[in-house]
């Protein structure tokens, strides 16, 4: 049986009824008109939400980490060298499928806990004189951990040093939740998945690709096949696509687009940015860390708590999920057991975020978490009920 | 747009997923057996329901006080007198119902915060010597006010008076959510609607019919022909319908009826009580009023709560609908103003109740109310804490 | 199993995906804004699919003949007199629930092959010196037999009389797939139901009703409670409900309207009169009677077919269900066993009522009809493929 | 604007009611127990569909041709020689694939009308001394073309020929439409998609996997991440996932395995074998040659139709679908403009099968194409006639 309540999961999010419907489509010819008048509008959609003006925008019908092997695949060969920040356990997966594929992978090491050090970065891009690092790869918004990346301050980094090397983002949990803008820090790949701030299901990877990381197809010898650019974009000017699409997932993310548009990103982003306060004012009256340390880089789409010593998160979330039907994200690799996750971006409201707020304490309270009941429900109430009115005066 | 939190108007009550998915049938063929296979199993889950072995069962395409005109129309004559409680909106619109229709009403009249005085029923019975009552109308979970009357003690009064009169009870908001036992209190016609416990759109009235009331349709001198229970019953004898019937809607009302069956109609009267009870006990730490004086006669389907002196409570739902999305029931009739009112019946879960609870609290402080943030939320979580870890005992 | 073929019946009808959709709401209360912002618009709709300009439009959660026990409650009072053509199972319907309302109904009687006799009426009129007949009372689209009756011409013949009787028109399974003129023919209460041209499912009763009409509430002495135009109006004008509305199937109206209104009233009314054309053409071919005597006045939302000697219609009906998965409506009343009807109104594709044409042979031909296969479809396809192409020029 | 006509392309195709309804399931915790719970059934069901006891089933989000990606990548190594018959758009496209990752492909080539010559792989076999081919690749039933080969007889040749190589199925438009039985004839990589048999939406690439194919991974040298076998049979076993799964349509996949196995796999042959025959039938009477020239090699799932000399078979389908909006399969490769497919796999009626061959002669009517209207139709009536009857009477 399917609980009625929202899900707190870092995604998949909870999915607007519009959105549902919309993914709800009989089924169409995808090689007739009607496929077109879907794809071409939501992949415009898709620019705008990337804030690229003339950037590649791919559709894969596959999970977001089918974006990750698309970037690497279009644009390198084995043995190429590229540098990539470690700081959390999808960081790791994407360090793992790059090695998986014959790259020579520097790594950034820090703490989960904190930030990609920027001048670590600097160091090694200043040190490579001879330009071997091709690609620097970052994750935005880090899923597992709730550390939130500077996709700007890597780009001045990059800049700074001088350096040719193309920047490929993991924007899978920030795109459409938080401020991302591929034009303006020139990221050569952005990644990101159906299934978080898209609100739509899982199952497409949305790939933005620079010109100039388009261009390498050619050079590039990576094999591939099913997650090729070129393919994709021979089809897509000819109204078609290199394979069944998932046209009804499309259909949703023209509606999901829509959604967002119409809202207005900054709209979107600053709902999120609430949101995501009222859920950290929760964690703090609770007595209990965040576990993204520094406040100024705090993901609004996930916030990872740091569990008492001496108790296991991964049984908090059992419990939530048995006893209350919420679920909650568990800790992942290094922070398995000791921190769990309130996923809070796509669809959300205030009450919404309450709830989840309110399932936690009482889940913990009753695995003798030192919590006080309401505690953290009465401090987000206080921010959400001051923020929200605030918008209402904005709106008169 | 259409908010992602639940409503808590005592009706409609939020719908499951499996209940809204048997309601979106595709158009079958009423008069093939595809229909009757759908008609036959449905009244037979409500005979359960309503707890009656014999009992007639009819489903109207109405709204449920379609299921009055029903009782009245097929069972009286104009100028037949009747004995109705009327402490209650929905209970005065249903004498004024009967008054419309040429019937002599004779009112018990008590405060609308209070439960039917059976010593005045019994007063009445027992002085109406010849028998002119025909029936005793009354309301057992009133809407209006969250007020439970016992209706079983009702019967008993009947009983002891010894008195012909029918008994009549609108169960709109009781049935499916509180004990109801058709059998045992020899209720002649108990009205229900689809969209409340049966969590289900509006648009049926279901209507339980004693042997005896259905007996009196050749004698009964009232117009009828859209609310006839004779030419529903000779229809569904044939494996049809009077009328082109709201076939998804029953479709509906089957998946509703195995909803409830297989939860088990005790443990769902168990869940309303334990939902209700976390309600109460947060409207107790508010420092408010429940209306409902007697702790005894309380619904748990619906609580009124007595705004402070000074304040509208009009305002309030306004304020809750507008900031927070979220909806609760306005006072109706005399109550107007003085009263809000949460639903909690239908298919809620503690989380969502508390997020209800949360609601409120946040649109009384906006409007300045004395009641202080989290602490309903507290009392809630408090008791839902105990309560659920005690179901889990017993389900161990 | 619910099959995949279309259903033939005529109503209710198939629903195209995006009404489907409007109709699967979740859950919002009626009381607030939400509802008026479908409510208002969704009548808006209907005035114009009635083509009245000011008239009344009052929405019932019922079944289309609710509407009829609407139109007589509101406006009559018993004893008064009332002219109604009898030609058909619906007309005869409408006849028996108003003299169950204790009204004095005069019959124009005519064969059910036949439209409504005009000089009759004009008779009965002429020879009404003293102003008895309150109303009179015509079936537009009889749905039994596929007559169409001129309600314009009854409208001429009323004036031509000088007879201040109202007209109140049975429109079920005319408006929204027929031309019907509110204002010009100055009908004062039309009828009609969901589940035909505005191509919902059953539930919802739509009565428009001119000022007149509406006008006479106060010595209508009819008792009313359920079905009254007061009520509605009051409620509506307060952007509420008198009771709890269907909500979800309002939506769907409000939906189906913008479907219409879309395509064009005309071209609506076109559509109808091509699928409707084709399937007499298939009728033609098979060497089978259409029902309705008269090419003018055949309806475009049904065909009754009359079976060859010796065959029984009902059996027909039985096979092509049970083999075919296909539904067809049964011959009813006086015609039971005589004919079946192929209904083809609400939302229909050349090529869907094909389908049934062939089933139709298919069916018949087993049972030893003397149809030739094929021979109707080819019949219809050489229709539709001019017909649609004609359509295609004027596009151009 | 979505038609209400069924689509004839051959794949995606029309999905029923209830699995439409299985895929739209609102979001769930994929790393909690409700995810497993929907995923192993549905892997248990694919087995059986497959006809393989142990095999391993693999789901990926994905679409069909990542299955082809997935069988070299996770089995072979850059170098490595396989032998494909590539007598089909589908055959090449694959055939592209491998070269695209390195492999060393020897083709079988025959003229696309015709099945895939047996005796020329045993000669490749029986030539191949130093079991240098790794594996064999056969397109069971070849969407492009209607051509069905014989999978058991390629095992017969393979094991005549006493070879060691593996034997790789593309089974997208066979699996779960026509008879395949994995075990019976040690197929080692069988791929299919979700749209075609399967009647779920795009968006599945369901893989069957032997033990001895599994078992290669250690040494099979492509770069793999996405598709990966191992990593997905580790988190399987786990009860979880290698990344966010398309949840969705796993429950969809389950609810179609479900249908599958309710309706029994032999029934479901047996009905697409009398379907398919119908439509062969109409083309017969058509007077046109059915493109895939040997009988006994004819796919169930698809027809395709050479166009007489002079048409262009893009025309057709551009008229069908602007025309009477039914959708048809193009020519694809060396067949485009020469060829049309009518796609007849997954949930077809008799009745739906007849509107698809009533608007192609339509529409090749409209364009000057020889065929007589009715004439494809009453031949397949015929048909449908009679095996429908026999089937009712093994029924009774």
């Amino acid at each position: 049986m399917i609980s009625q309540n929202p899900v707190f999961v870092p995604g998949p999010t909870n999915i607007p009824e519009v959105i549902r419907k919309a993914c709800d489509m009989p089924t169409v010819d995808h090689r007739a008109n009607i496929f077109t008048e879907i794809l071409h509008p939501a992949i415009a959609g898709m620019r705008k939400v990337l804030k690229t003006k003339n950037g590649h925008v791919f559709v894969f019908p596959a999970s977001g980490s089918g974006g990750w092997e698309a970037a690497i695949a279009n644009t390198l060969s084995p043995g190429d060298t590229v540098l990539a920040a470690s700081g959390g356990f999808f960081a790791v997966r994407w360090i793992e499928l790059c090695r998986l594929h014959g790259l020579n992978v520097k790594t950034i090491d820090s703490p989960w806990s904190n930030h990609i050090p920027l001048d670590a970065i600097s160091r090694e891009l200043e040190s490579d004189r001879k330009g071997a690092i091709k690609a620097v790869l970052v994750t935005h918004s880090e899923t597992s951990t709730g550390v939130l990346n500077d996709i700007g301050a890597v780009r001045s980094v990059i800049d700074g040093a001088s350096h040719e090397a193309m920047l490929f983002v993991d924007g899978v949990s920030s795109i459409a939740s938080m401020d991302f803008r591929m034009d303006d820090w020139r990221v050569d790949v952005a990644v990101c998945g159906s299934q978080k701030g898209l609100m739509l299901p899982a199952g497409l990877s949305i790939v933005g690709v620079s010109e100039r990381a388009f261009d390498l197809a050619p050079s590039a010898g990576m094999p591939r096949f099913y997650f090729d650019f070129s393919a994709m974009h021979r089809s897509y000017g000819a109204g078609s696509y290199p394979y069944t699409p998932s046209a009804a997932l499309i259909n949703g993310l023209l509606a999901s687009t829509h959604f967002l548009l119409d809202e207005g990103l900054e709209n979107v982003f600053a709902r999120h940015q609430r949101i995501a306060e009222g859920i950290r004012r929760a964690v703090e009256a609770w007595g209990l860390e965040i576990f993204a340390e520094d406040p100024e880089h705090r993901s609004n789409a996930v916030t990872g708590i740091t569990v008492p010593n001496g108790c296991d998160s991964a049984e908090l979330i059992r419990h939530a999920a048995t006893k209350y039907e919420v679920a909650f994200g568990i800790g992942l690799g290094e922070v398995a057991g000791k921190i769990f996750r309130i996923g809070h971006l796509g669809s959300l409201t205030d009450v919404m975020a309450i709830s989840g707020i309110a399932a936690a304490e009482m889940a913990m309270a009753d695995l003798g978490y030192p919590v006080e009941l309401g505690s953290g429900v009465a401090a987000a109430q206080e921010f959400y009920r001051g923020e929200s009115r605030a918008e209402q005066k904005l709106a008169a």
